[in-house]
């Protein structure tokens, strides 16, 4: 019997969906997704509803959702990660149900664990034959590595593979087995390839980000674990690169042999890969096309798993072996909480991602940040929103001074001994605030919109709905 | 929280192992393998007993498992393949529990879906990091794919990693991953490489076996699907080994470009994948050094888990998508029934592996087999313990002709079209008889010491206790 299916409707129908039931889908197609898009319409041609949405992320490209959701097609949604555009509808209580946020550990571990069960997982696939053996790594619409969708394969009850380029059985280097794909559809365009990754990331110029990012690069000089073996993971942030790209000069200048890289890629760690920095990249997701070609091509870059990236309750994950993140920061606090979720008006705008995991997990986590941004303080009293929690953030890079957490008095010494420009981080806020002034407090209604599950399963912070202004 | 152990006793301890709980094994290291015996020894000095063994296959190497049956440090076996040594124990009866025998697909089957519970299973790494990332692909016992082991590491309550090559942390390709994996323990030599695999797998130069190799090359070729997209599995035998041979000179000399070879993989199988012969070699387990090599260098050469290549509750698996398999027997009856279990004595000798999974999912399951050895009849009235169900088996190969299945007229029209010399079974069999006398029925006692489970759980046949001589 085959799997392959002519349409999206006659999967949906195959896989049995009814209404109240959980789909899934995987974000490695970013913001050029149209498979999330596709499906939902397919589903709400058939008349069902009521349903759950559980997305590793949920980007500006699936704006069209918010109809899904003021029809009652979707009643409740779950994400690690929410653009602003599907963000501001929930913020503005489009939903009954508050949305659940998960960090990128924490969804495939209450997925394993049956925590959060899926009924049926749809698998974006820039690769796939007829029995659905399928990869990221190659087809026009090629992403790389699909690690966040390995759970939702493994575990869903009905799995729907859909690719635009169907190739002969059996693909031979498949990420998800045919194994566990009930279903498999083709359509002529999973995606748009100018939204799925970046033709290449590109690091700041902006001079206060530059200074930012070479204090924190004297930190991690600093702290004593750029030394061969050093394993480090960095976002796709313009501050972030230019960290990678610091880093990377130290590392050949005095022949440092690093370990590994982890999480998402760029074409900066790819370079650095490339360079014989890292013995490896453990690649969970690409950021640009320079990543997609290298986890093709290079063996030393490997595609994981969500689970073996970060999950909590694996019985070990990468992150965990990780020396040294950097991290960004929407807002963090003098308790070093960091908000990630919302800006300062209280509208979603992103979600924990892997941030909270990565925090938990490395010897060295540091958050770079401006002081404000669009004359917002970014270093407030108490952040709206706690993504990630204080205690895992050991240091605090700001263009104005480093401050460290106080519970590492141990790294608060060695950077004191580097001779680095420490400060309190209540002196920050202050600073912050002499420029932008006290920040107002969002106008929000008691209603909670959003559920914040750290990556150990409790709630960590509930999100509420923003006020309209009136007459809105 | 280190997860190496010092030793293999600490490691059991460690795990939490209990009298009458399961422990599992992998054989990828085959005649070689020292793991098991290692980890018994370890087990029964802690005086743990009444444990039930569940090993994807026995081999003569394990025969110090008798002393454990004998002891009652073990109380149960579960194998899908089991040597002549311990099997002639397990068939005089020193186990009070029949032994079940699974195939290789129904083993990973009953682990995932949580039929057969295991609460500590061994994983034999040729190669392995401190948490547990772990390959067969090199190291001084490399064996190659460790494809029997994914359902076990991922499966099993607590996970023992044992290797005798201890590598950096990330261990980059690695087969089974970290998350999966609760210890590591180093030891000086997991196993034999003399015996883990032999140098090369080597074709016969009996002139019997050759006849039926040429034979059986015929019918594929008459069967028409030797053609481009073929796909093929034979095992290790030298008469199988013979037919790939022959299949190979006609492939490249008709340029046909096949598909993929599937299974136990040898030299031949990679000659014809590296004489372009075949797109892929999708693995499961190396019979041979050729093999183990290309699948560490050859990115056509695939590792597959068990459940990818057989399991009959996966999705689908690469068996249901073969064209034609080779398969051996010990005794073959008059409604195509295989025996590869027990010897014409009635002692265990084999098991299924992988037979009657191949034999259910290949278009065209073809036994060869001479009409007698050692002067016992091959071909019989009735197989004395059905391994594989006569249903699944389209044609039997023998030196005096060629019987096809009476549900497969359409097989015999293409055959007899062909001018290939057919036979009915009856005939081979009386043949047989002639030449050796009627078979004398083996002496067995009522008690059932092997259940024999088909790849769907459901019990095909019993095993029952051999009647050792007077005096013995």
């Amino acid at each position: 019997m085959s799997k392959l299916l002519a349409s999206l409707g006659e999967a949906v129908t195959a896989s049995g969906l009814k209404d109240g039931m959980t789909v899934s889908f995987h974000h490695h197609l970013r913001n050029g997704d149209y498979v999330l898009n596709m499906v939902m319409d397919a589903i709400a041609k058939l008349k069902i509803g009521n349903l759950t949405i559980n997305a590793s992320s949920i980007f500006d490209a699936h704006a069209p959702l918010i109809h899904h959701l003021r029809s009652g097609v979707v009643g409740g949604l779950e994400a690690n990660y929410m653009g602003s555009t599907v963000g501001r509808a929930v913020s503005e209580g489009v939903l009954n149900k508050p949305v659940i946020f998960r960090t990128h550990g924490g969804r495939p571990s209450d997925i394993e664990s049956g925590k959060s069960p899926i009924d049926v997982a749809f698998i974006a696939a820039p690769s796939s034959d007829s029995a659905g053996n399928c990869t990221g790594r190659f087809g026009k619409s090629a992403c790389g590595s699909l690690g966040y969708a390995f759970a939702d394969a493994m575990h869903a009850k009905k799995v729907v593979v859909v690719t635009d380029n169907l190739v002969d059985y059996p693909l031979r280097d498949y990420s998800i087995s045919e194994a566990h794909v009930d279903y498999v559809v083709r359509v002529d365009a999973i995606g748009d390839p100018q939204g799925i990754v970046s033709g290449t990331t590109r690091m700041t110029r902006d001079p206060v980000a530059l200074r930012i990012a070479d204090l924190a690069t004297q930190v991690i000089s600093a702290s004593g674990f750029l030394k061969d073996g050093f394993s480090f993971q960095t976002g796709a942030g313009g501050g972030s690169l230019a960290v990678a790209q610091n880093v990377r000069n130290i590392m050949r200048e005095k022949k440092i042999q690093g370990s590994f890289a982890l999480g998402g890629t760029t074409g900066y760690l790819v370079d650095m890969l490339e360079a014989g920095c890292f013995e490896s990249i453990l690649d969970v997701q690409c950021f640009d096309l320079k990543a997609v070609e290298s986890l093709r091509t290079n063996p030393r870059h490997v595609e994981i798993s969500a689970s073996h990236y970060a999950s909590p309750s694996a019985k070990s994950c990468a992150a965990e072996a990780l020396d040294v993140v950097v991290l960004g920061a929407t807002q963090i606090d003098c308790g070093f909480n960091v908000n990630v979720h919302t800006d300062s008006g209280g509208y979603i705008i992103g979600g924990s991602g892997g941030h909270s995991d990565v925090a938990a997990g490395a010897k060295l986590a540091l958050v770079i940040a401006p002081l404000s941004r669009a004359r917002l303080s970014i270093v407030v009293e108490k952040v709206l929103t706690v993504t990630t929690p204080g205690k895992t953030v050991d240091v605090l890079v700001t263009q104005c001074g480093i401050a460290v957490n106080p519970l590492r008095a141990d790294l608060r010494q060695q950077l004191a001994r580097a001779g680095l420009p420490l400060v309190e981080i209540g002196d920050l806020r202050k600073m912050a605030e002499e420029t932008n002034g006290i920040p107002q407090k969002p106008d929000l209604e008691e209603k909670i919109v959003g559920k914040v599950l750290y990556r150990d399963g409790t709630v960590i912070d509930g999100i509420r709905q923003v006020r309209r202004p009136a007459g809105a």
